[in-house]
């Protein structure tokens, strides 16, 4: 009998994605593998049961879960889901493992086979499985149309009859995946962008786009393991700070994408920055889940200064444009899940020296094995 | 001693325009009249009390109202505004005379002189003066942005490492001064743009933005006066409504802008027409304070069908970019004001000769003058 693998409702609000799409469960029916998609998982992400069911899945419940050899997820598994899966079932999701040792000893305990998609290298042959550039590409596009619909302006410059509607000006912090789409999207808008960032190879595709590279002189290059930004020392720090102090007086919104693993979000924009800006002025904060990059932003709210600078924290703001997410989503875990199905069984088949299933495998036989979370080796 | 020119705070719910800019406030001291701005007129557009003192304004409150020689108002004056005023004030404003016969006639026995800023001719000297215009362009670019802000979905094209996302195909119905803003800012966007119009000279129009024009060919061309259409007759409305109806289904933001002066907005979509659109399509109504464009949109409400189609019907979508709104709209009114004002003594006369004022002027002298409401002719 085939392998079944199961697709769940994401159980917490406001998470509108869904771990499968038409196409993936098509591919994964095509490797030998059942599908059963709960009902309603696709709504948000404008997927009908419907959809699912013509691309050979059958629509289930909840309680389909349990008899689930891999199931399909968007985030970490609630205490209640993890209760429900079998022993030994392989579940694929974002599992934001920092800090959360009591769900991953959970994952650990029911016996279940957990990956976190979030850790898969950085590497050519896993590029179509990197969760993290699928979604913060999506939400470099979604945070300037959150910027454009929050600014009380157009963003093009507009030669009317009645006189010219200056540009806006666009300044985007961080020129990683998210950063290069928001940049990408302020200029399609027709904004006047520039950009900065500690890593010095960002310049070239800043420019590129049609942005403007800031850097400071006192910064040569802060390029740190993976193609994340290293710390800056304190002189470094001072000397990037005085740089955006000056720029960001100047700014009409400011998108910041600033993150380094495995920390809190360095502080980029300090309250006295925030009080320069002009009022009607736009910030989005795209690190608040983190921390945030910008002081007085706050996670999953809008704020509104004293100065009337409006700073938006989002959260999950992939999931604000749940449709495209989940289809760039899905397609992750499936080409993950493809390299774990073996050809001729048809059946999923966990391969322990296999670099990719070491570096995202957290839970396996009852024990939390991933070396960063205190498995097999000790280092943290 | 010079005349006086005053800018109140707008007083209805959600108006966050305001009638001058530092811009028009310097060129009004310029032809030699004074200036009062309400303390925080301007807030909501992001203008400050200061920036209005430095062009030359005196920052007053509501009372200064009862001595200014002119009034430049967004929205047309309340009872209790009206009350407040002098007699021979002159007021400019967007005045929504049709229907509005009480209160015009409150205007002319408060002894004012109104101008309808909306009536202004469309006539190469008062391009200039043309609110309808400037907002409407507004309005265009708005809509597309409250669309993509609402749609779940990316609009542009992205050829990522987990697969390409398609673009979104935006239809944008009436191709007037706002369609064609709107079919601009979705090709700046990178949607794949289709337009619609009754007046066969758009065709152009659109071609040049990059849009695709759609035309049935049973309607040859409904021009009407002033730039606007004709209403269709029935034979037409149905050729254009099968051509419609087999274009929607595949679309998934629609755009509908289309009005006939002094009636109600035409229905272009009916409620099939919204059913067979796909789950998480848009579609945004512009003409909805004038009855709406689309069957079951509903003003000033984000409705959501059960087929889950989002449409959208804000009130004064213009006012929702009010910073570059007011901009526009203060030029509007000074170029109109200049007109009047005598160079040598620097005070305000009526020339009722003038063409202008003939077309705007709706009371005078204690009595509605215009001809289309009741005065001097009883052409309705």
């Amino acid at each position: 009998m085939a392998q079944t693998v199961f697709v769940p409702k994401e159980s917490l609000a406001d998470e509108g994605r869904v771990a499968a799409s038409p196409d993936t469960v098509k591919r994964i029916k095509a490797l030998g593998l059942d599908v059963v998609v709960e009902t309603e998982a696709g709504r948000a992400s404008r997927i009908l049961d419907s959809d699912y069911e013509t691309a050979g899945a059958r629509i289930g419940s909840a309680s389909d879960a349990t008899s689930a050899d891999v199931i399909l997820k968007v985030r970490r598994p609630t205490t209640e889901e993890i209760a429900a899966y079998k022993q030994g079932a392989i579940v694929l999701a974002t599992m934001d493992p920092f800090g959360a040792e009591e769900a991953l000893s959970a994952m650990a305990d029911a016996g279940l086979s957990a990956f976190a998609m979030e850790l898969m290298p950085r590497i050519t042959r896993a590029q179509v499985m990197d969760v993290l550039s699928s979604q913060a590409n999506l939400a470099g596009y979604q945070a300037v149309i959150d910027a454009a619909e929050a600014y009380d302006r157009a963003l093009p410059m507009m030669m009317t009859a009645a006189g010219t509607v200056p540009a806006a000006k666009v300044f985007v912090m961080g020129a990683g995946v998210a950063g290069l789409q928001a940049i990408a999207t302020a200029k399609r808008l027709g904004g006047v962008v520039s950009a900065t960032d500690v890593r010095a190879a960002a310049g070239e595709q800043v420019a590129s786009l049609g942005g403007k590279f800031i850097m400071t002189e006192a910064l040569k290059d802060a390029s740190g393991e993976g193609g994340y930004a290293r710390e800056l020392t304190d002189d470094e720090k001072k000397a990037q700070s005085e740089l955006v102090a000056g720029h960001i007086a100047k700014q009409d919104i400011v998108i910041t994408t600033a993150l380094i693993p495995g920390r809190p979000a360095p502080k980029l924009i300090d309250a006295d920055m925030v009080a320069s800006m002009k009022p009607g002025s736009v910030i989005v904060d795209l690190a608040v889940e983190r921390g945030g990059n910008v002081e007085g932003s706050k996670a999953g709210e809008v704020v509104v200064t004293k100065n009337d600078v409006t700073i938006i924290g989002h959260l999950n703001v992939a999931g604000r444009i749940a449709a495209t997410a989940s289809q760039l989503y899905a397609k992750n875990l499936y080409a993950f899940l493809e390299t774990m199905v073996d050809g001729e069984s048809g059946s999923v088949a966990i391969d322990r020296e296999d670099e990719l299933v070491s570096a995202t495998l957290l839970t396996h036989g009852g024990k939390v094995v991933h070396e960063r979370f205190g498995g097999a080796s000790t280092e943290a």
